[in-house]
Formats: C-alpha cells, sequence, structure tokens
C-alpha cells in the first residue's frame, strides 16, 4: 500500500525559492500568480496494515524538520483491497 | 483563491533521494517501508477566476520538467466561496 507525507513550510516561514517561483511566473506573463510556497511530498511504499500512526512517527523523525515545518499524513490502501 | 501543483518523477526515472530516504527510514527501524519517492508540491495563492488550464501551462512552462515529471492540478476554491 502507499503512504503519502507532504511537508510544508509552517506559514511565517520565509520562502525564498517559492518567492522565487512567484517572481519567475509574474515575469512570463502569468499575472494572477500573488504568492508561490513550496513543499515537497514523499510518497512511500510500505507493508499492508501500515497505520497513519507509524508514518507520522516516520514523518516526525525523518521526514519533516518539525521546527520550521508541518505535514499531512495519507494513506491510500492497495487497489482491490477492500 | 489557492492552486497546488503536485510535481512527480515519471515511473522508471532514478530517485537517489527517494532511495535514500527509504534506507534512511529502514535503517531507524520502520521495517514495513518497502520504496519512497519524492516530489515537489508548489501551492500558488492565485486571483480569483483562475482556471485550471492556466495553472497547467504554469506547470508546463516553469514549475515541472515534463521530460521526466509528470504533474497534476488541484483548485481550492476560497473559503466562502460558493
Amino acid at each position: 500500500m502507499k503512504a503519502r507525507v507532504t511537508v510544508s513550510l509552517k506559514p511565517g516561514v520565509l520562502d525564498p525559492q517559492g518567492r522565487a517561483i512567484a517572481h519567475a511566473l509574474q515575469g512570463l506573463g502569468f499575472a494572477s500568480v500573488r504568492d508561490a510556497r513550496v513543499g515537497k511530498v514523499i510518497e512511500l511504499e510500505v507493508a499492508p496494515g501500515t497505520t497513519e500512526a507509524e508514518v507520522a512517527e516516520m514523518a516526525r523523525r525523518l521526514l519533516a524538520n518539525i521546527v520550521i515545518e508541518s505535514f499531512r499524513v495519507e494513506l491510500e490502501p492497495a487497489p482491490g483491497a477492500p
């Protein structure tokens, strides 16, 4: 089964990469863009039966820097699972 | 309103960062992890009325390298919008 961990910077933490993307999009003519923030998404292939709590523990221990980042865990049951 | 672009490597493209994450999680004792792949998520603040097609065009022109990456666009209407 798959688990997805989405890691984003907490509000208020400066995001220079996002700022650069917003400026670049505006420079390309996309005037509707006001701001951009960049995060990462880690797609894990895990053994069936892995719980959301286990994946959250992985995020806390390795995937996210919880001082400046927040994370969200989503589990996707394997195709064909009940 | 917000638009989210999720960019991931196409299947078959080698992902050394994902491989390193999978090994590190296994080393930390998370034996249920079989594989990991890393992508990025760009959260855009865009003007109301921006269409999914416009955001997809931003992804094609700047946010994703469509030779090796695929992307998905999601629009979130502003809170309180109909």
